[in-house]
């Protein structure tokens, strides 16, 4: 089995190797007219949704992962294999997925392009600035920003509290130091002093608004709707109010449009937005599922994390406001993976240990369960790597036929399409319409919403307030906002609010530290442990690695 | 005469009511292949220069104008109207222009792609995103700065004095708050407490890089000269110190490939880069002028501002790294403008007053002057509005004749090429190749050369340095870096560093406070004056003008 470990090739190598179809014809073949087609070089496009003939009809089929480990679960790899793995087996297929973020890209080795023969190309292109999507969100959140600041310096005729300003900046970088700053310093002729900070681009409001808006018109008004603060009066002052959105939408007309390219093994691929699922809502664009919908019998889709993020927020988010089923699930997981919820520590997960896999499957029946309470029965698909062992293999086999769990083994990385037929086929079997439904009702309240997915998704025994979130549900409740879904803000190396919590852990409390209206995607954010929107570089960026050639060829990407 | 001021129609209105060629067909007639278009939507694309046959051979002309005023001067109108002219009258012409910057955009009434019917078309996605390379300039920018950060919260194994570091974020909005910020607040985790700043992208050093650079090792190896600050020790830390340079090229390896685009009038225009001419070199990229001169007989560029802006710093810094020779250049000025430059009242400009034509004539003749000391003979090119009188105009003429200056009339917003041919032929007729020339040796040092500036161009008496550019100087001189060329950050209404010293002042002090190692560019910015590298928004924005309607077409962006 070569996968991974013994490989040589890197990613990046793999895919510049490999010869892509030119866009328009991976178009013609998805039944997309040149007409709705927007090139951005040679293999890659933006699609005309309007122009677009058929009726979003395909099946939905979601995946998620167990608790996300340093070992790496490949979820990404898997779902581009299982995408490729269908077009084999005679299915119309595409991918729906995000874009990755420049923070990541140039913090950690790692991105959400795939990997091996089971990536989406061109990888290059799509790690750093692809279509240029971001970085439009990123200029109409800090375009926001500055006219909120300019108005206070103005005159402030909207009577904006600077000390209650909530609209953070933003860009697509990691950065710890922007976290928390002091703007507006100088003379009076440079603005208000106030305290301010930065977020991650993939965490702004402006992103999940892009990733949730149906159309133009949508996501113009769900831009007027943003709340940026309080007024002296504590009244929630919108973009609107300052008259920003028309702006707003103008920068973000070409970014709300699906992005178009292909896997490795020629399936289309709409990779666009990209929220990160432990800091915000975590799945791919309403229009991408939409127009994946419109182009494929079978759309295989992501939510970031494990099911307890990302899958919890696509069927009580994103399918809530799109109307989306979901007609299949599956769960990523690996042996190493499961191992270290078991307790072995990383630099020991190559060396056998059933008793180990024995414990920290609970980590893989907990995202089991969770999936089932939305109404989707998932297929687990085992992400084999090189120091997986029979008797490890044989352990989660034995398990999976205990639990009544449908469970296919994965060489994605390796094989490409090739090494997800099983998992294709046991896709195929289990596709069921209609059952798919969210988790709670927002009418009940902010409080119970949280309650209810801390209990059921999370199993905390509780849920507990800071001060600060306490006054922020009062606000909530006086302006008549507590009734959206609820997007919380979590680490994802645990169910609960501590991220050294491994396994399966249950009873514990939820730590609600702040509660954020984003009155424009249509949620209240919770922010809740110690999670940051900024994320910082690591002691060794992958930035140091990465490298051009005198001729464009980028290196050291993955 | 039908010109800007009765005609109802705006700029946006006559660029969508026009038919664009496909870019395919612009590229095709102006001898560039298929092969090295890299297509962004149907009517905007990058080129590969490496695969361009023609050497660059093409005569570049010089469009300056006089020191702008409230009343507007139409100085991209002039040139791009020259070059649809110059193509009516039988010559292969193409334009090398800036790019547009978001912050004007958003803030005043006003863009770099032209007006009337002299415009540079795609102009809605010209004026915002364009092909991405101001984002990909600033995603760049802010990676060093993340990574300069990160270094000194990991350890600090440079030394890096973080009261010493120079390098400013950046960001493509006028936002006055971020000028002056504090970063790094909140826990340990969240970084190191600094002092520190953002300059727009068009000021940022990364901009000046890539318009400087003549490839990608170019570009590489200006990278990771940059200078970040000073260690402990007070020697300074490059971003080649951090192992910066592979990442931040990696982001620029599309923006460094010059944009092709088309005037109304069908002409090949090369629209790359947007350093501003008051606080930055002012001045399109060397790779966009040289891939024009290869594809045209004359090339009509421009350098922004005035004679003692953009144009001084074209020829001492652009042309001198380039080794561009040019045969011709055009200074554009307006009744209104020299009358306003002669003391009128901005709202008294529509008057006939000849007597304050003459003494603002001033202004015109010292840029002639100037453009003179770089070994070209300038022609004027007078930018007719209706409310010229004949006897303003007579007055003009009258003057061209007296000092031997050649001058033609050109009606470009309201007629484009057509209203320009007069201007086209004399501008031929003028055309020499081989005089042009730098004004200073920088091998005498940087004070030597800001002197030069300061008495030849500004007519300046003296320079003086504050206490903080005398330190700035010392610390020059101790590392070798008092011989780069000078690029002078200076307000754009006067000669002098006052704004309000209209018309020829002379015998003033140029204030140098600050000097910046440019050392990626390959020059020092000297901070003359109260000139910002961040602007700020008006009372009354530009954003909350602009709108797109539901079908995504895009209202009010002029």
């Amino acid at each position: 089995m070569a996968t991974k470990n013994t490989d040589v090739k890197t990613d990046v190598d793999i895919a510049q190797a490999h010869t892509l179809a030119p866009i328009t014809d991976i178009a013609a073949k998805a039944g997309i007219t040149e007409d709705a087609l927007i090139p951005y070089g040679k293999y890659m496009a933006k699609v005309d949704t309007g122009s677009l003939a058929h009726e979003p009809t395909g099946s939905v089929v979601l995946v998620t992962g167990v608790s996300p480990t340093p070992a790496g679960e490949g979820k990404s790899t898997v779902l581009i294999g299982l995408a490729d793995a269908l077009a084999k087996i005679g299915k119309r297929s595409a991918v729906a997925l995000r874009e990755p973020s420049l923070g990541p890209v140039m913090g950690i080795k790692g991105g959400a392009a795939g990997g091996g023969y089971a990536q989406v190309v061109p990888m290059e292109n799509i790690n750093l600035h692809f279509t240029g999507d971001f970085h439009a969100i990123t200029a109409a959140n800090n375009t926001l920003a500055a006219l909120i600041d300019n108005h206070i310096h103005q005159g402030n005729a909207l009577g904006i509290d600077p000390r209650r300003v909530t609209w953070a900046r933003c860009l697509d970088v990691n950065d710890r130091s922007l976290r928390s700053v002091v703007t507006g310093l100088g003379a009076p002729a440079d603005g208000t002093p106030m305290q301010a900070g930065f977020s991650i681009t993939a965490a702004s409001e402006v992103m999940a608004i892009v990733c949730l808006a149906t159309d133009l018109a949508d996501l113009k008004e769900r831009l007027a709707r943003i709340t940026i603060g309080l007024n002296y009066d504590k009244v929630p002052v919108t973009a609107g109010d300052l008259g920003a959105q028309g702006a707003m939408a103008a920068l973000l007309v070409d970014a709300i449009k699906p992005n178009l390219v292909q896997t490795l093994g020629g399936t289309p691929a709409l990779v666009h937005g990209g929220p990160f699922a432990n800091i915000a809502h975590g799945c791919n664009t309403i229009t991408a599922t939409r127009t994946a919908q419109r182009i494929a019998d079978i759309v295989v889709t992501e939510a970031g994390f494990g099911s307890d993020l990302g899958a919890e927020k696509f069927f009580d988010i994103k399918a809530r406001y799109a109307g989306l089923d979901v007609a299949g699930a599956v769960i990523v997981a690996t042996i190493r993976s499961l191992k270290y919820n078991g307790g072995v520590a990383k630099d020991k997960l190559t060396e056998e240990n059933v008793e180990a896999l024995r414990r920290g499957v609970a980590n893989l029946e907990r995202h089991v369960d969770n999936v089932s309470k939305f109404g989707v029965s998932p297929v687990v698909a085992l992400n084999l790597f090189t120091s997986d062992t029979d008797a490890e293999r044989e352990f989660m086999r034995d398990w999976a036929e205990e639990h009544g769990v449908a469970l296919a083994e994965v060489e994605a990385w390796a094989k490409g399409g090739d090494g997800a037929i099983d998992l294709a086929n046991l896709v195929v079997d289990k596709l069921a319409q209609g059952s798919s439904h969210p988790l709670y009702d927002p009418a009940k309240g902010v409080e119970r919403s949280i309650e209810t997915i801390a209990t059921e998704i999370y199993r905390a025994a509780d849920v507990q307030y800071s001060n600060a979130a306490l006054k922020d549900l009062q606000m909530l409740k006086d302006n008549g906002l507590d009734t959206l879904p609820v997007c919380i803000s979590k680490t994802q190396y645990s169910f609960s609010d501590d991220p050294t919590a491994l396994g399966a852990p249950e009873g514990h409390t939820l730590h609600v530290r702040s509660l954020i209206p984003r009155t424009g995607a249509g949620f209240v954010l919770a922010l809740t442990g110690d999670v940051m929107t900024m994320p910082g570089l690591p002691k060794k960026p992958a930035a140091e690695n990465i490298d051009v050639d005198a001729n464009g060829v980028i290196s050291g990407l993955f």
